[in-house]
Formats: C-alpha cells, structure tokens, sequence
C-alpha cells in the first residue's frame, strides 16, 4: 500500500527528508519515488518551477518544499491549534530555511574554504536563536509548540541531525536543542525509519559533503 | 488612526514593500516604522532573528517576511477559500521567493559582473514558469487565484515592479503577466499609496542599486 501520495526527488536527503520524516513518524503510507540523475532531465520540464520535492496527492501536483509541509500540516493536523500556532510555526519554519540556505550555500559553493567558519561562527550564533524560541514553550523540554507535535519539528529534528553530520559537537553548548533532538530520535516510527534509511545509505546532499 | 498593526523595516521597499502595499490596498490601517541605519543595533537585539521586517499585532512580535503575509491573509481572508487554494499559494509564493533570493544575490554581491546576465538569461527562463501558472486560472485575466485576491498578489505585483525597474522591458514576452501587472497597478487603494510613496523617493534596495 502506497496510498494517495507520492513524493518525487533525487536519491538524497536534501529539502525531501524532512517530508519523508513526517510521513514515517505518523504511519502514512506513501511512494517514495527516488530519481536518479539520469533521468531527471525527462522529469524535470514536467514540473511547475523545473525542481523537486514533487508531491503528488492523487493527481494534485505540489511542488516548493515549504508547500509540501504546509499541505500534510492541514491534511494531518499538523499546524497547531488556532492562528497564533500557524503564525509561530510560519516564523519558526522560515527562520530554518534561512539557517538551511546558508548551510547549502557552504556545502555546494563554498566547502573547502567555509565550512570551518560556519562551523564556529554562523552556526553558535544561528543556533542560539533556535535554543531561545524552543525554550519559550513548556521551558525546552516538548515540541516547537510546547505539547503538540507540528510540521516543523521535523523541519527542525532534520536541521539539527545535517548539523551534528558537519560538525558532531554543535549542540553541545545548547542544552535544550541536544535533548530535544534526542527525544525525536528514538520516536519508535522514526527509529524504524532511520534504520531503514541507514541500510539505503541515502546521502545527504548530493556532491557527496556532508 | 494607525490600528492593531506596527510594521518595522529599513528605509526602503525590500522585503516589506509587499507587506505595505497588501495593508494598503485593504485600508487597513497600521503604522509604518522606517527604521534608519544608525538605529539598527538598538533594535536588532529586540528581533526573534535579529532580523526585520516585523509586524507587531498588538503585542504580538512576528518576524519573517513570509510569516508576516500569511499572518495578515488568515486575519483578512486573503488566503483562498480552502486548502486546495492555500496549497496553490504556497507554492507560487515560495515560487517567487526562489525568484527574488536570486535577485537578491545579484544586487547585492554581483550587480556589475552579473545584471546582463540576469536579465537576459535567468528573467525570460523564470518569468516563463509564472506566466504560465497565471494563464492556468481564468487564462491569466484574474489574479493569481483566478476571481478572487489573495496576499500572493501583493508578492507578485512589487516583484514585477522591481524587475521592470531592473529592465523595463522584462515583462515584453509575457503579455499576461505585463496585462495583470497594469490591472493591479491601476487598484485606486493602491494608486494613492504609489503616490504618497514617489514622493518619499522610497529606495528599492538598501544599496542604492535597482
């Protein structure tokens, strides 16, 4: 059973993980449609902006990651309880994505003479951000929302786990981040998931840096 | 009268322009904070990401271009009229923003090296794909939805307008975006706020450049 929805991308991690996370942790069943390079250029002019993640639901095409999180949050009550939840989770979600540019910006621009610097300058101070908002609910110690699971926690599980890749002592002077990520991980869906995900050996971005 | 909301930016159009003009073409009133230069450092701290734009909704602080928008098109049905239109939205709003980071990085970093370059290479190739997604709803002579208007319009009208103030005949290959940028130019609300804002000679970029 794949149900309604398949989810197109390359055979990497990258912007689909977060999705693929998603699915996994609530049990919906998907197709995880890997592409291989070779046969994107067939794929490619088939989507509205030439890019994946691509998700189909049924024969609905959504395309732009943030759209695809936007759209399992509403399907799957995912997006907290009322407006000021969606508003904070917007804002929480768009402050990741500006931490994810920088960091693939580094990763396929800049590896050999950036990463260093990102590692002990951007990251401390973007993460800091982070620790402070995810202190803000029930002191750090649930989710984004404090009790209620949303999109973006596996936006943010997904970021914190690339970071720990880069660089495996990053969290260690923000406390709250650390557990939190260590909570998620051993979420039992999750953990079957990552498993499985270790046996494909999915890389992370796709110039093999990481 | 200037309401529940507090909008904080530069001195220039920017990231905020959207934000005014959709306030503006609702009449909803709201107070439109011009930071200078100098006074940045004070308020930097203050910010959830050190970062403006900032809409104040009573004491609420949101942060994030996006998450301002979508704030403001919950509050002021601006957001369609269910999830299958809200999917729409999102994508074609993070559609544009892919656009305008790229923008972004040739006004900022590449302006001399790479303007040509991007006008006459990657504006026909973009503008192609938002061209055809607005010919898909009411053969382009809506807005963005079709009948109704949504706060993407808002980011896709100061789009268009910064790209034909970087080469006014940008929009020449694309009749139906250069039809709905005149159709959006002409909303009487948004006349009066273009021309109270030629008169503040409101800068398009914080760099002088456009």
């Amino acid at each position: 059973m794949t149900g309604q929805y398949k989810l197109t991308y390359f055979t990497i991690r990258g912007l689909a993980e977060q999705t693929r996370l998603l699915l996994n942790d609530h049990g919906i069943p998907f197709e995880d449609h890997q592409v291989e390079r070779a046969d994107w250029p067939k794929i490619k002019p088939t989507m509205q902006f030439g890019q994946v993640p691509c998700l189909h639901d049924v024969d609905v095409q959504i395309v732009q990651s943030g759209a695809i999180m936007r759209h399992l949050a509403r399907k799957h009550d995912l997006y907290g309880e009322n407006d000021c939840d969606r508003t904070y989770l917007d804002m929480f979600f768009d402050g990741i994505q500006d931490l994810h540019s920088k960091y693939v910006q580094m990763i396929y621009r800049e590896y050999e003479e950036k990463k260093d610097d990102f590692v002990k300058n951007t990251l401390p101070e973007e993460l800091a951000k982070f620790e402070k908002l995810l202190k803000s609910k029930k002191d750090g110690k649930g989710f984004i929302l404090g009790d209620k699971i949303s999109f973006v926690d596996y936006t943010l599980y997904e970021e914190l786990d690339i970071l720990q890749i880069l660089d495996a002592n990053c969290l260690n002077a923000f406390p709250a981040l650390k557990a939190y990520h260590e909570r998620m991980n051993i979420r039992p869906n999750l953990q079957d998931y990552l498993k499985h995900r270790e046996l494909a050996k999915l890389p992370v971005n796709a110039n093999g840096k990481q």
